[in-house]
């Protein structure tokens, strides 16, 4: 199987990206993935100053032949396999509530058997990608930040099953991850999950139809994630981006969908605290008679 | 059984209530309830000039012999007996995507069998309470607007099954319900659900210990419900709320609290069309080994 290791990083998804390998459509590729730290804290009692530059590291770039813009890359999730420790911190200034960490603050974590152990509590572990894009239309945009491409979305549904649908704006899409986290709700409040290294197994696909944000399929429905600047503006869009879905799939008029969207369509959050807000929205597959389709 | 009927309507939770019924902890009620727009709409065409002081009707309130400010009313909801058909609308101005409508428009639907037809459509029925609260501690808030003392959370987990707590601030509580949704999704988007007339069954339990804002538990959590003016400072809020919980159930710092939320505790929309927008914070039982009170 194709493999990108660990020691091909980048900080940022940009414009022009320069990939590191060159896979078909179709195939499985594994991706060695270091902790959103950058490892750099190895120890309860790490109080240091963290090199920004250091983190939120995504393995790749993989160019997919073939991959045009106007399409979509379709990433499902086989496997995450995850390292027997992960780390959390908290820093002044960071998260929901920035007034409620005094200095910096690190947390190492064990994880065994599914479970992610906090103190004496065990917490079900739910393996999840936090960082997963392409390069972008315009411009830079830091690993740490979600937008149209992709990128830090830091949604609990980009797991093992799940299918991530990006817009593919670039030649050859040039697809990075990384960022996984062993366990995190909604939100992200303090500011960081537990965060772990891991390998992750993918495949890859090209799809012939063009969408305009990022979505992730699961076995019962889709999210359309959405991330902008506030959550305010997020939601709006997630919600016009939900109803124009419903509208097409389903034949609708946009009132009808608007109506149909406030009945059944779940406006949820992913994470609140980076520099976009991510936020989605879940569509159930039942309304379309089990027909799984994005397009 | 006591009853409370239909004919018994307010439009205001505030510090000076008039009860029409009084019940001591431990009993049960049914209340009448009409739907949100107060019984207005009788058919799909009806294009009519809303009376809004119609609109988001409560039926109550109920005295709780016993009930003191500085305690808790736990309202445990038994039963929600939904009419057969109900109606959702929408209207220009409103919503999370208030151009999305041109002028007023609303869709009757039927119930049967737990659905609710929408076109050719089976929606699963999720019967909920839009509006339950008490008698506020300053002032007057329209049954529309959702604060610490209840009033319109919109929150699908206010559902059979389920119990409401909600902080005391007046003598005697002075409980009232209504706004029953026979679906509705989170966020509610096009500003309603699927109104509809219901009768509600609850028990009532007086709890001495104090909340500051209403909480729900069902059988795997709680959520801690908030309600301000945007959603912004609703998260905030809530987040500040779950960790503060956490901390004191499990004896953490407030800093180790704050990085246990960030991978346990799920920041979730409840309504974001009300005057004050709704959010929750949900808390899994798992955590307090099973051990399921409030307290």
């Amino acid at each position: 199987m194709k493999k990108v290791s660990s020691t091909n990083l980048v900080y940022a998804f940009s414009s022009s990206m320069s990939p590191v390998l060159e896979v078909a459509s179709g195939d499985q590729i594994v991706f060695e993935t270091i902790d959103a730290l950058g490892g750099q804290i190895k120890f309860e009692g790490d109080v240091i100053n963290l090199d920004f530059s250091k983190v939120n590291p995504a393995t790749g770039p993989v160019f997919i032949k073939g991959a045009m813009p106007g399409n979509t890359l379709k990433v499902k999730i086989l496997k995450i396999d995850l390292a027997e420790e992960g780390v959390i911190v908290c820093e002044e200034g960071f998260g929901v509530f920035p007034e409620l960490v005094k200095g910096f603050k690190a947390k190492m974590l064990r994880i065994k058997d599914g479970f992610v152990r906090f103190d004496k509590l065990s917490i079900p572990a739910n393996p999840m990608i936090g960082v997963i894009g392409v390069a972008p239309e315009n411009g830079h945009f830091t690993t740490g930040t979600a937008y149209k491409h992709g990128g830090n979305m830091d949604t609990k549904y980009v797991k093992t099953g799940s299918a991530v649908y990006l817009p593919i704006f670039q030649p050859g899409a040039c697809l990075a991850l990384g960022d996984v986290h062993a366990a995190m709700a909604d939100g992200e409040v303090c500011v960081s999950a537990c965060e772990v290294c891991a390998n992750v197994t993918v495949e890859v696909e090209l799809i012939n139809y063009e969408i305009e944000w990022p979505l992730i399929e699961t076995e019962s429905g889709f999210f359309i994630v959405v991330s902008m600047g506030t959550v305010e503006e997020a939601l709006k869009e997630v919600t016009y981006q939900a109803v124009k879905f419903l509208s097409r799939k389903l034949n609708l008029s946009m009132n009808s969908a608007y109506m149909l969207a406030s009945l059944v369509v779940d406006i949820q959050i992913s994470q609140l605290v980076d520099p976009n807000k991510t936020v989605r929205a879940y569509i159930p597959k039942y309304l379309f008679d089990g027909k799984g389709e994005i397009m």
